[in-house]
């Protein structure tokens, strides 16, 4: 199934804009009358036909709505903002095809970067929401200071990840099933302050297994161990 | 730690090479009788000191040896060869430093690729050992059909990655500490002759979750959830 994303909806017209109306009509070729699934990054599934081809935009008349099941048990991944932009876009990409409800980018004493081109993001987490078939889009935070994030209002099963010797895996100690936030360090880890704070803030630490992994490997993994 | 990489070992001389040696000795400004550690990718951690700094080569006085436990029980990938290079190329990387055996591309009737480059590959799977602290490179085959690699000498414990309805989870089926086999499809999936094959070969059918991931996200979540 090709679904396309908009924001556009009202009654019976939902438009694709720019890039989903491009793929539609030009990439796809799809005409007038063509059947088209669209989502809203919001839990709905329309099932719609084309109405209308414009230049940058495509009319579609709804045909039918479904209202898919809630994502909200899906982990929150926090993570420290990582300096590589490829490596930060695959790792908002393949966590958003495993499956995130929120992500928030963190900034850790030892993060390098301190910006995020949302916008940029964003249409990355579309693409990676059409093409794993999840219905809700992520909520991706701007950064924020790990002290601010520490006292936010957060689930109750919270890890950081911490690699080291006499420190438990995630997946033998989280139960499944309980919506959690993950806390993931940045390149370099967090520092022992960090780390303290966290766990003054009840986080558990946990490790990934027994390989070092790379910042965006290791929430990748972390997602999956909790999407179990 | 920082890990270096060579295969020229003879008795109490280590000598790095090219971008090895480039790194220890212009990246990291080591100097004569500076500590180097040195995995030889076999599961030898040896422990030394710079003798020589040369053009293209440091020469290593070898200190001490330690071999590291056997990973031959961790996973072999098996995975239609996917067309884009920075995916193929990430996707080795990823599941080098989550933890593989062996990696085997394989020819689909889907496959749109052929050949792989593997001495760059390889190059991939060497950084990916030195950052997770692997001690062993997985073996990476070249590419060979499907029906060869079916009757080629395989685990006991397969799996085959297949998306929908009816079909249970790894995480679920995967007893844990058993060496073995998953088969992932190539982009646009194994066809229905190609599942049939391999279920007659003793795969077992299985899925990575609700998510339709894409082909190199199916790896790493197979790998991440045997490494378990």
């Amino acid at each position: 199934m090709n679904l396309f994303y908009t924001t556009d909806i009202n009654n019976q017209e939902i438009i694709l804009h720019d890039q989903e109306a491009q793929h539609c009509a030009k990439v796809l070729r799809k005409t007038i009358g063509a059947e088209v699934h669209v989502a809203d990054g919001k839990g709905h599934l329309y099932r719609t036909e084309i109405k209308e081809i414009k230049r940058n935009a495509v009319v579609l008349n709804r045909l039918s709505t479904e209202v898919k099941p809630s994502e909200a048990h899906l982990p929150h991944l926090a993570f420290g903002l990582i300096k590589n932009t490829t490596r930060l876009e695959w790792l908002l990409e393949k966590v958003t095809e495993i499956g995130v409800s929120r992500i928030t980018p963190i900034l850790c004493q030892r993060s390098e970067k301190r910006r995020i081109k949302k916008e940029r993001l964003d249409k990355i987490l579309v693409g990676a929401m059409k093409q794993s078939l999840h219905f809700y889009l992520p909520q991706l935070d701007e950064p924020i200071k790990m002290s601010d994030f520490l006292v936010d209002d957060l689930r109750s099963t919270r890890f950081i990840a911490s690699f080291g010797e006499g420190v438990p895996e995630l997946s033998k100690t989280y139960q499944g099933g309980i919506p959690s936030v993950i806390l993931i360090g940045p390149e370099g880890d967090f520092t022992q302050e960090e780390l303290a704070i966290a766990v003054a803030n009840d986080f558990q630490r946990v490790n990934m297994g027994k390989s070092r992994l790379r910042a965006e490997t290791a929430a990748m993994v972390a997602c999956t161990i909790l999407n179990q």
